[in-house]
């Protein structure tokens, strides 16, 4: 349709950031539109940031945490409880829980959760790496924090099952109606979850 | 708040996400994360396209377009009209307009529109260029293609009365309501701009 095209170095551009989520054609295009108009150093920069990223940034040796050295900083705390270890599928999910300030303790990042239909088996996870850490015996709480799906919830109960024999306390985050929220806009299974979680007053 | 933050490198790419158009803090985190998924090697590339974006890519010395040579492909291209000028605030907006296919002549980027409240008087718009252009006397139709805003008819009216003494037509684009668009969803001023635009079947 368009007999003129933009410059190829600006297409190339728009093509990497469509690649993202959430960003379409258009969304790219208007991207690197804006990025025309900033000084040619801030663009230098954020390539350069770009091409360091990968360099810098690896997961953690221990928790697969995202590490500037070998051990994240959340590894590398002293002040950390070390009996407890908190399971998430993804290094960004233990940002949501820090922001929290309710946890102390460690994390192990599964990298993904069990999915048999897109072929993710207990191999594909960071469970061996997991199992040697709880061999190690000096953790007294396992707190599995897997996102509460039907994916999130199978890997939860294979990992109850699979460190049933160590001597362990294993837990598993609540599931219910968000804090803040309206009930009228809970769904079904949000209820189902909320009402067979019920606690005492 | 959080006890535990993002690995430096990591924050440095959020930084410049966050300055884009559109893109809060928390959108910015979620494609810095997006792509710590990436390949290491499509970073990179998306790193070297950024680096190579200002050297690469250029205003024509003509008239103002983005180009990768001197001149932009417009200017070069031997099948466009000579004859006709379409003059446009920003070089994004030549793309618009090539994309509609209805368009075969010329361009000039003015790099804005006059704007008193913000100090942008005719010095700071590429005019002195245009006029340059103009007085070879090739251009017997110049199109106004501001934005219909207030800024954007101040712009269209100011060039009518410079350039009204040169022989050649002027005109400006007809505003009213969008193709395909719904008559009870469109605003006011575009309502009178339609009915004072009407023309005879």
């Amino acid at each position: 349709m368009a007999a003129t095209q933009y410059p190829q170095a600006l297409q190339h551009v728009m093509s990497f950031f469509s690649r993202l989520p959430g960003v379409g054609r258009r969304s790219a295009e208007r991207l690197a539109l804006a990025m025309m108009a900033w000084p040619e150093q801030q663009t230098e920069q954020f390539g350069q940031a770009l091409l360091e990223l990968k360099n810098k940034v690896r997961p953690c040796a221990v928790c697969g945490n995202y590490a500037e050295d070998e051990l994240c900083a959340i590894c590398q705390d002293p002040d950390r409880q070390r009996g407890v270890l908190c399971v998430v599928e993804q290094a960004s999910q233990i940002i949501v829980l820090e922001n929290s300030g309710s946890y102390k303790g460690l994390y192990h990042v599964l990298g993904g959760k069990l999915s048999p239909l897109s072929g993710k088996g207990p191999e594909e996870l960071r469970i061996k790496e997991l199992a040697v850490r709880l061999r190690q015996g000096e953790i007294s709480e396992m707190i599995i924090a897997t996102s509460p799906d039907v994916e999130g919830e199978a890997t939860a109960h294979y990992l109850a099952q699979e460190f049933a024999a160590l001597p362990m306390t294993i837990t598993r985050i609540a599931s219910g109606v968000p804090a803040g929220a309206d009930l009228n806009f809970a769904d079904a299974a949000t209820i189902t979850m909320a009402l067979s979680g019920r606690h005492k007053l």
